[in-house]
């Protein structure tokens, strides 16, 4: 059947877009980023800069995207505010310089905010699909994550129809869109395994303006080896697990997954994956990394719900040639539904992710290095951890070879509170910080997480003031962190 | 019919209960709290005490209790830990001397931590009721809290049948206790009139040890009167409203509305009572004080659902005397379901609480003075607010004739990131952070909200240091909270 759609290039449909637009791309993490597109309008905004016009525009996404997308158009000096994650060093610089206005958010709220007009109207949804049909059902690649929103509630649509991506996807999403209250109604998911909505995203065909032709893979990069410490941080958050199995905490069919990005929750989705006591179990998560993929291979992981497929080419590609061995067992979700607190409190999932920073009364920093640089964002790590039945953060005890304590006094940026962090594990061991006043946390943190080298500077502090249900002292909290920008080290600190 | 239950006396009862137990007592605020048993167990602690023995127990509640309940068991040194909430004046100096171990959490979190067992075995349900069938049917009084999971979870159960309360409260309840994961269901609530449960707690029989009659009032104390700050700050919420309501940002028929407790949550419910654009309106809230009671007697408040009837004497009373007005159009529910996230998104709630603390950045503590000394607990304010379909934080902008602004450079505590705080609200104006980079953000804060006797300092702060994605000195962060501890104002910090 001949396509309803114009064929545009890429620079056709950047000539589309006015400055000051606002544009809702599709990508959660560079998978299913729109990757042509985003290039030709930060072409578009040199050309308009030399020119010496205003060029800048609204950028919403999933989570992260791939550098097609923020890198280019940071480069460009192209976006106005970017809301809600990144992870491009190009567009942090643009964040950390006050060039970017930069909205941090839980991702599972990005799509009520778009719908409820919190964020001003959307004029553009630019997607990336597999492929679209003449009456509008549109099918998307690797990842899904607020796509669907873009979609409904952008004026005009643009799709890049990547033939990378295999047609045969169709199966692999569940899209859900939740209605705006007072019409909102039980969202009906009671296993990670249930399908709720339709395969393809349905949209009105006369919004799609056009379509541009693509053929590129997904920009996931690999990320670093594990070792010795986040293999120990795995083996740490697997021995606490089988305990509380063992105890009774968690149900003897265990409970649904959830684990961050990055190599430590590579390292700890290992680590469970190889413990005799950890029965085989399903995922409910976020991105999908290639350790999960291993899991599925394995028969470890029964099944696995996520917002992004974010595998590094190999992996992909083997997937792609053997996608009836996933079917039924791999499914992507839109991040207003994999993050949703509905969800993750029903299911009783435990969440396993990463702090930057942690402080000994068990408050974590997700977001902003020494207190002011943004790292990436929050993403999903507070839909998670809020709502978890067992929420568990791990981290390295140290970094930049021992100068730099993960574990602080007080944390020098707070985007998790004491209320929502149960579990801390560093390769030291583990705090359960459950029913414990700050006091009783402080000791556990100092005794167990700490690495042995601040243990004594860690536990002066906490003796400076017994004042208080939280002793703090307002002059030493940020010593520390003083003292390491003073001369790189924070084992120098005084009180 | 005869009651199978044995009588016994406040003594007998409190003699049954045994050193280092622990005990989930009914209450939510003083409405519905245990009145009887827990001073003769004080006596019995003070008894042990001097005998040379120790005695001491867990106390669980459903959030703060009143002074025979908190105070008595303080004031006695009875207890071990305590969790989720306490406004005790003798309880909150035990705390923050240290000596009883208090553990601060989400008030929506207290019975699944209960019945997952992170607080150990329950050894006692301590519920304050109504009326008690021969067949375990419990009929509780102004307050649902956490009685239900109490009852159902602990092994053994005493009753204080209060013929204070009518027995004609049947039908004010509306009981639903939540299966643990992997067996929870959607919680089946669309409307904040809906009733999901039955109108008694439903318990084995045989777990009831015995039954104490008592026939004491509620332990409510009336608020401190409003004064014009109190007024500002309500007319500027319901300005705001009305504003949103107008430009199509709340839908027409309005949300339901939460709003937290004291003078100020009162002064918004009057403004919003009177503001003619604000339509008759649902409240989807926690304590019910009685402001509420004035707009649903006026017809402004069509219906109201919370968890307890925290009303003076007075208005108590002629509830009581007028019950048949208010069937159908007010209900009691569990902290589980009123403060449920599940529930709170799906119905898109305003909520609006208050702020002990706000920083420019639009963090807020709910919890500390000073970052040291717990004043009463989170409570409910992180279930509404993370949730909320617009969450809203008021505080007066200067406490101590001035000598304290309540909003500083980095609040001494964050309960609530800035992630979860869209709008903070003064009698001075009002900061709409939705969509906003942190550097916009304080210039919002600090040009609408802060005490102009405040807003230079707190302008050269921020120009301190433009670094980073927030702009903070670590130096100087807390420079008011220092300067106030050393010379009683805060206006004399320097940076």
């Amino acid at each position: 059947m001949q396509s309803p759609y114009p064929a545009l290039t890429a620079e056709e449909a950047a000539a589309l877009i006015r400055h000051d637009q606002v544009i809702g791309f599709s990508g959660f993490t560079p998978a299913g980023a729109a990757k042509v597109i985003p290039p030709a309008i930060a072409a578009k905004a040199r050309l308009e800069h030399a020119a010496g016009r205003d060029f800048k525009v609204g950028v919403i996404t999933g989570a992260s995207t791939g550098p097609s997308l923020d890198g280019e158009l940071a480069r460009a000096d192209a976006i106005k505010f970017r809301t809600p994650y990144q992870s491009d060093k190009d567009l942090r610089a643009s964040i950390n310089a006050g060039r970017t206005q930069f909205f941090d958010m839980h991702l599972s709220l990005l799509p009520q905010y778009v719908r409820y007009g919190f964020l001003g109207e959307l004029d553009w949804a630019i997607v990336e699909a597999a492929d679209v049909s003449a009456d509008g059902k549109i099918l998307l690649t690797t990842s899904v994550g607020a796509s669907p929103t873009f979609l409904s509630q952008a004026h005009k649509i643009l799709i890049e129809v990547n033939r990378h991506h295999p047609k045969e996807l169709l199966g692999f999403h569940d899209i859900y869109e939740l209605k705006n209250p007072p019409n909102r109604r039980p969202i009906p998911l009671v296993n990670p395994e249930d399908r709720i909505g339709t395969q393809r995203v349905w949209v009105d065909p006369k919004k799609i303006v056009g379509i541009v032709a693509s053929n590129h893979p997904d920009e996931v990069r690999n990320f670093t080896l594990l070792n010795d410490n986040t293999r120990k941080i795995g083996q740490n958050v697997a021995g606490f697990l089988a305990a509380e199995l063992k105890s009774g905490r968690i149900p003897k069919s265990f409970l649904p997954i959830q684990s961050g990005v990055g190599n430590v929750a590579n390292a700890v989705l290992g680590a469970l994956g190889e413990h005799p006591d950890i029965p085989r179990f399903q995922m409910y998560s976020e991105v999908i990394q290639d350790s999960v993929i291993d899991l599925l291979k394995a028969d470890r992981v029964s099944f696995v719900s996520g917002v992004s497929l974010t595998l590094t080419h190999p992996v992909l590609r083997d997937i792609y040639t053997n996608l009836e061995d996933y079917q039924g067992r791999l499914l992507l979700r839109p991040q207003e539904i994999a993050n949703n607190p509905e969800i993750i409190r029903r299911l009783g999932i435990i969440s396993i992710n990463t702090a930057l920073e942690a402080d000994i009364f068990g408050n974590v920093n997700s977001t902003h290095v020494l207190g002011q640089a943004m790292m990436n964002g929050i993403g999903g790590s507070g839909d998670f951890t809020r709502n978890a039945y067992i929420s568990i953060f791990t981290c390295p005890s140290t970094a930049k070879d021992g100068n730099i304590s993960a574990i602080v006094p007080m944390c020098s940026h707070i985007d998790h509170s004491e209320h929502s962090v149960q579990v801390l594990v560093t390769e030291h061991g583990v705090a359960d910080l459950r029913g414990k006043a700050p006091r009783e946390r402080a000791a556990l943190v100092i005794g167990n997480c700490v690495d042995p080298s601040y243990r004594d500077l860690l536990q002066t502090y906490f003796k400076l003031t017994e004042n208080g249900h939280t002793p703090q002292s307002f002059r030493s909290a940020f010593a520390f962190h003083e003292k390491f920008l003073e001369t790189g080290n924070m084992l120098d600190a005084t009180f």
